[in-house]
C-alpha cells in the first residue's frame, strides 16, 4: 500500500490540484497515469482514496474521497537502541520509523563508542526531524515518536514495566545466552515488543544482567555478526514478519 | 568474530607472509600484536585459525592451521536487487554481503533510476570493493560474490532455472498479487531463495508477468511501504530468520 501524504493546503474539497514537489513525485517518480487509484493520508490522520483525474505539463489534479477502509495496524515495537556515532544512528532511526516502530528510545550503554548530551548538542531536535522526514517520505501511518535518553538500568523505570500481559521484552546478543527462538517467544502473540538493540560493542555482561532481572529474554541471532546499524533493522524485519504472519504459522 | 580473508597466493603452507594492503589492515588498520589469534577464511570457504608471528617494517607472518571449529551453514539466498542511486545501492551491498546471502545481481529495471554502465564507470569494480570489505569487516563466512547486472527478462537465463527441487523464486511487491505468506513459501524447506527486489519506483507490471511465468511468487509485506534500500535488509532479516528457525515452526 503505497500511501500519500496529503499536503496541508488540503481543505476538504473533493478535488486537489497538486504542482512542483507532490507532481513530480507522483507523476514523474512514481509514473502515475490519469485513473490512477492510491491511498492519502492527512496530517490530521484522516485517510482518503485519491485517484489522478488530469495531468498537465506541470500539475496534476485528484479525486479526493474519504477511505471507508480499515487500515494497517501494526504490531507495537518499541525499540531500545543503544547510541551509535552519528550516522549509523541517523540511518537506524530512519529505517526504524519507516518500518513502523511505535517508540524508539537511545540508550546510553556501557560499550556506547558515542557519550551524548542532549541539551548541548540538540541532538533529539535532530533525531526528531529524521523520524518526521521518515514518516513524510514512507508515508507511515504509524506516528512514531522519540524519547530522551536512558540507560539500561532505567530503562522501564521511565516506561511501563514489562509485567504487563501482553508484553514482550528481547534483546539481541552475540552469544547464546538462552535457547529461546523468536517463534518460541512470539508465538504468545504478544501486543507489545520491546526490542533492544546494542551498540558496536555489544551489552556488557552487567547489562545482560539487568536486562534478565526485567524479564528480558535474549535472542542470539544465528546469522554473521551483524554491526549495530544492520541489526536493528535485520531484528525488526524479523520480528515484524512474524508478528505480522502469526496467522500463518505455530510453534512446532 | 572478525574475519580475514586469506589472499589467493596462499598455497597450504603452515605460514604465511603478507605484504601492503593486507598487511596495512591487519597491522595498521586492526593494530595487531604479534601473538594475535584470529580466524581467516580462503576463497573455498575454509576455515583457518590464524596467528601473528613475526612484523617488520613492510610485512607480516601468520601461523596457518585448519580450523577444527564447526561453522555457521547460512541458508542460500540469491538476492537479485534492482539498481537504485549511488550510495543506496552501496548500502544495501553492504549490508546484503554482512547478512551473509550467498550471491548479489544487479538488476537493471523498467524503474531503476539508474541506468548502468559497469564497463564504463567500473561499478562492479566499486561494488567488489564493497563486498570485499563488507565480508572482512563483519567476519562473514559466506564467500559472497556480486555478478554482472541483468534485466528481469534474462534474470534466469544466465543463472539456474528456478524449476530445480528445493529452489524458491519469490519478489516483494508493494501490491497484493496473491495471498501467500513467506512461513507458508518457506515451509517446504528451500536450499536455495532467489529474492527479487524492486527499485524506488517499484517494479513494472510488464515485470511482475515475467516474473510469474519464471515461476516466481509474490510477497506482500503488510508492513510500511519500504524503501528500496530497508526493503533489502528488512526482507533479508524476515526470510533468513523463518529459515534459520524453521526447526521451531509449521505451518498453520
Amino acid at each position: 500500500m503505497r500511501l500519500f501524504l496529503i499536503p496541508d493546503i488540503y481543505q476538504g474539497d473533493p478535488s486537489l490540484t497538486l504542482v512542483e514537489n507532490d507532481y513530480h513525485y507522483l507523476i514523474r517518480v512514481l509514473r502515475y497515469k490519469p485513473g490512477h487509484e492510491f491511498l492519502g493520508r492527512d496530517s490530521n490522520g484522516n485517510v482518503f482514496d485519491l485517484k489522478i483525474t488530469e495531468i498537465t505539463e506541470d500539475s496534476c489534479t485528484l479525486q479526493v474521497k474519504e477511505s471507508p477502509g480499515e487500515y494497517l495496524k501494526l504490531p507495537e515495537i518499541i525499540l531500545y537502541q543503544c547510541v551509535c556515532k552519528g550516522k549509523k544512528m541517523d540511518q537506524i532511526i530512519r529505517q526504524a520509523t519507516e518500518s513502523g516502530v511505535s517508540k524508539i528510545i537511545p540508550v546510553v550503554s556501557d560499550f556506547s563508542v558515542s557519550r551524548i548530551d542532549t541539551e548541548k548538542h540538540g541532538k533529539l531536535d535532530r533525531w526528531n526531524k529524521i523520524v518526521r522526514e521518515a514518516i513524510q517520505q514512507s508515508g507511515s501511518l504509524v506516528n512514531t515518536v522519540i524519547e530522551n535518553p536512558v540507560t539500561i538500568d532505567n530503562l522501564l523505570e521511565i516506561n511501563e514495566p514489562i509485567s504487563a500481559e501482553g508484553e514482550l521484552g528481547l534483546f539481541f546478543h552475540q552469544e547464546v545466552l538462552d535457547s529461546g527462538s523468536l517463534h518460541g517467544y512470539l508465538s504468545a502473540d504478544p501486543c507489545r515488543v520491546f526490542l533492544v538493540v546494542g551498540p558496536e560493542g555489544g551489552l556488557s555482561s552487567r547489562e545482560t544482567e539487568v536486562l534478565f532481572n526485567k524479564k528480558f529474554k535474549s535472542i542470539y541471532l544465528k546469522t554473521n555478526i551483524l554491526r549495530a546499524e544492520t541489526a536493528a533493522l535485520y531484528g525488526i524485519g524479523a520480528v515484524q514478519t512474524i508478528l505480522l504472519e502469526s496467522e500463518n504459522w505455530i510453534i512446532k
